[in-house]
């Protein structure tokens, strides 16, 4: 079982050079198999090599002058964990970005690397209470 | 490891019930602990009572008259399988709405139990070629 702070501190590491332009962070922590889906791609993408060519078309391009995870939820079993977390970034014109984040790792030793990535836009009252 | 098979068969037979406004075929293959993200609330939802209590208020009120899963992916590592996939469904008005889905299971013995799910809208190129 990981250490839950441990996932979530690899996780952080990853969004802060992200949120800086550079995607090599996440490419770093993927295992060879990793899927992915994000809100502006219309098939999932699937392995290391489609990811990092897509993650390529981003270098440079996406920074974020503050960034906030909240409620990050790891739910573990043996080798592999889910993370799950909300993030907020916003860009230097001020505008706010709300999404759900679900990250599946697994224990490839030494270290964990993610195998699945799920980005989508949370609903857009995205400080309102739950609908429930 | 899950027969990857059974993993898909078990989401299709949820699936198919709740394209027939019935909600408890997803409940009763969730566990205590299931997370839950979709693009319509702006919380992700913890446990099975609150996910339940969300379900009640959709409970005859979602109908398709076809759907489809795409592209089903198991990704498994001991006690736990992140199954993604992307959905189609057809609604009576002819209208589709094109979906991607990951689910965590866990095997909670003698069965397969949903921890985590999300739930987001594709692109709306829906049916083009990957952007990368």
């Amino acid at each position: 079982m990981p250490d839950h702070h441990s996932l979530i501190d690899l996780e952080l590491a990853a969004l802060s050079r992200w949120c800086n332009g550079d995607p090599d962070g996440f490419l770093a922590i993927c295992a060879d198999d990793v899927s992915y889906f994000d809100p502006f791609i219309s098939r999932r993408i699937d392995g290391l090599a489609a990811l990092s060519r897509y993650y390529a078309s981003l270098r440079g391009k996406i920074f974020a002058k503050r960034h906030e995870m909240r409620a990050p939820l790891v739910q573990a079993g043996g080798e592999l964990a889910t993370l799950s977390f909300q993030f907020v970034s916003w860009g230097d014109n001020g505008g706010e970005m709300h999404w759900n984040c679900s990250e599946t790792y697994r224990l490839d030793p030494p270290g964990w690397r993610i195998i699945h990535t799920h980005w989508s836009l949370t609903a857009s009252n995205g400080d309102a209470a739950p609908t429930p």
